[in-house]
């Protein structure tokens, strides 16, 4: 029998409980079994089904022998990281769906889950409940992965989706999501796609081996994102989707970027509304591969918790899975350097006549024209509008 | 290091001694290596770069004590059944992709591995490409899987792309596919269900942990949809697919069955096109989720068998993943007592007036009627046409 402790009764911890209860015969039937015996929070939940496992004191999951597993869903960088730290120590695996603390301190904390013959796991912290991690380290772990684009988002997604659909503007789509529960308070971290960007972070490490710094991502977000945008786009027979996009060049370097694309209709992921996420992964053996699901919420959450816990209580036991080294800085590229097709909204000069090669005007309303570009880079597109007002423009995905 | 035998040189065969050099780097760095030692063919190759490795003689392989690997791609029951039983009563792990071996003698082979410490890895048997047992075994091994719906088949699946983009009738697309080199000298396997029926008991054995055999399986094929559906479904907005569909009961029956469907569009799979496979899958806290990739192919499926190996080498040791004991009799339930809703197109008799309940015409072309129907058994919905002509009837996916 396995003990387990979850820190953080918010969401995803209370998802986590209930979950653990759905699955309990599975977990029975095929693991040694997980009891949960403490919830850790400052909050007090007097009517919880749970109340009896209430603790305010950490202390007592780190110096209880009997607890193996403990569910880290604080969140931030702060408490979180030092709890983890400590039951590390205490030689407890520990699982979690902090995206933040993974993308920014991983290396440190797997190292030391490593130096105490545990595990620190966190399925849960991309794409929600789509098994997208584990899917890349089992699965594609001999793979040669040539690039991946994503929908990480659900926020976004469900702002981009209300924009095609029902033509809203960014800021009534913006206000529809708060109204839904679907975006935080602030919705800065959702909006400028710094969410997508630690995300991306992680899938390059899981990929690479070693730690990619979410600052090494160039990062834009979708406030840009028009009516007209929208409308364009639709009658090229795209969606516009705010994408985690990466490459991994043959000389090692990774680029990568967070960014509205175009999305051809040819691809499933254009499809992909509301706030469900996909990653679409490119391999060379393998060949185009996509996974879809809910990228949030609290029982999908949960669910990819409870199967990191399932991993480690099996036979299956997988403690090494997620394991990165430092960030090897020589092979963090820019994806400013790589060719795109390049989608261009713009309100050209008086006497704009287009003399340069590989744009293509596929719109024009109101006095703004929409091109889309043959492959170039972000430099060479500017040089080719230089002096024109430039509205938006997006890459295309090929 | 490992060493690996391959048995079998045909498509698959040959993409597997080529996957493992492609993927020689990720290999050798995150395992401890794994060199192809030998190549079991009746037949000669004497041009091919691995002519050093052929022999004839399987006893080569099987008293070779450095061998711990065996790929078996030989396919069918006979001759691969006994050098499978061979190889792991010889204490070497076999890794396949024969669905038809893995669906009749799954459980028999996998009581083998166990009983001489090996394991019998299958991933590739089941979607290609796309890792689908791997993930339904690991990631959502604690989750009360309820339903899934899968194209399996990539043979009918570009079929009926075909007949839904160009208006093709059913035998001008499978000349087409014969053409491409997409459908078997006999297509009747792929057209008549019978692969898609041998994967679909491959995927209830993974969820339920017994041996679900395929003549349990209501199968119907493809030939019955005709261009007169195809455009009465595109005027629902669905796309026909041959499906594989499974549920899994509260009382822990399985009902399942293989039968062209009705997808509407809000699923991404009704955008599955070509040869490209898809399963849908929902359970009780992950909610719905999707896999999408390529279903067959030399490079896809060899990259599924290499990712067993991968899994076999490396410290992800995973052998006890694919596990299911023997047929449970009385848990095989049977989809005609399911209620779904449901395609009817019929050639009414002289004065047919519809009066039951539960039946909604949509479209009505050259004297033949379309309905959609409320959620009936198949039993419920004769009944409603006793005494007409239906030409098709279709499930419909909810």
């Amino acid at each position: 029998m396995h003990y387990a402790a979850i820190l953080g009764f918010g969401t995803v911890g209370s998802g986590v409980a209930e979950a653990l209860s759905i699955d309990a015969d599975a977990l029975n039937r095929k693991t040694d079994g997980i009891t949960l015996k403490y919830i850790v929070d400052v909050r007090d939940f007097p009517d919880s089904p749970f109340a009896g496992l209430m603790t305010k004191d950490f202390s007592t999951v780190e110096n209880d022998p009997d607890v193996d597993m403990v569910v880290e869903t604080i969140g931030g960088v702060g408490i979180a990281r030092e709890f983890t730290r400590r039951a590390l120590a205490a030689g407890k695996s520990v699982i979690t769906s902090n995206k933040e603390l993974v993308a920014t301190h991983g290396c440190e904390l797997m190292a030391l889950a490593e130096e105490h013959g545990v595990s620190y796991l966190f399925e849960a912290s991309v794409g929600g409940g789509i098994p997208m991690l584990r899917t890349i380290a089992y699965n594609l772990g001999a793979e040669k992965i040539t690039e991946f684009f994503g929908i990480l988002n659900g926020t976004t997604n469900y702002i981009l989706t209300q924009m095609f659909r029902n033509g809203m503007s960014f800021s009534a789509a913006l206000a529809r999501a708060k109204e839904l529960g679907y975006s935080e308070a602030d919705p800065t971290a959702d909006i400028d796609g710094i969410d997508a960007c630690r995300k991306v972070a992680i899938l390059c490490s899981i990929i690479t081996g070693w730690q990619m710094p979410p600052e090494k991502i160039s990062v834009e977000g979708i406030s840009g994102v028009s009516v007209e945008d929208v409308e364009f786009a639709a009658s090229m027979g795209c969606t516009i989707r705010l994408l985690g996009h990466a490459f991994f060049e043959r000389d090692g370097r990774v680029r990568a970027c967070v960014a509205p694309h175009l999305i051809p209709a040819k691809y499933l992921l254009s499809g992909v509304e509301d706030v469900m996420n996909g990653l679409h992964v490119r391999a060379e053996a393998l060949g185009d591969m996509m996974l879809y699901g809910a990228g949030a919420g609290k029982l999908p959450t949960a669910s990819a918790i409870v199967s990191d816990m399932f991993c480690l209580a099996g036979d299956r036991r997988d403690g090494a899975a997620f394991a990165w080294g430092p960030t090897e800085e020589e092979r963090c590229g820019s994806a400013s350097d790589l060719p795109f097709a390049w989608y261009v909204r713009m309100a050209p000069a008086e006497g704009w006549e287009e003399k340069q090669t590989g744009l293509h005007l596929f719109a024009q309303k109101d006095g703004k024209y929409g091109y889309y570009t043959d492959e170039m880079t972000e430099e060479a597109l500017l040089y080719k509008f230089a002096g024109q007002v430039i509205l938006s423009r997006f890459r295309i995905i090929r």
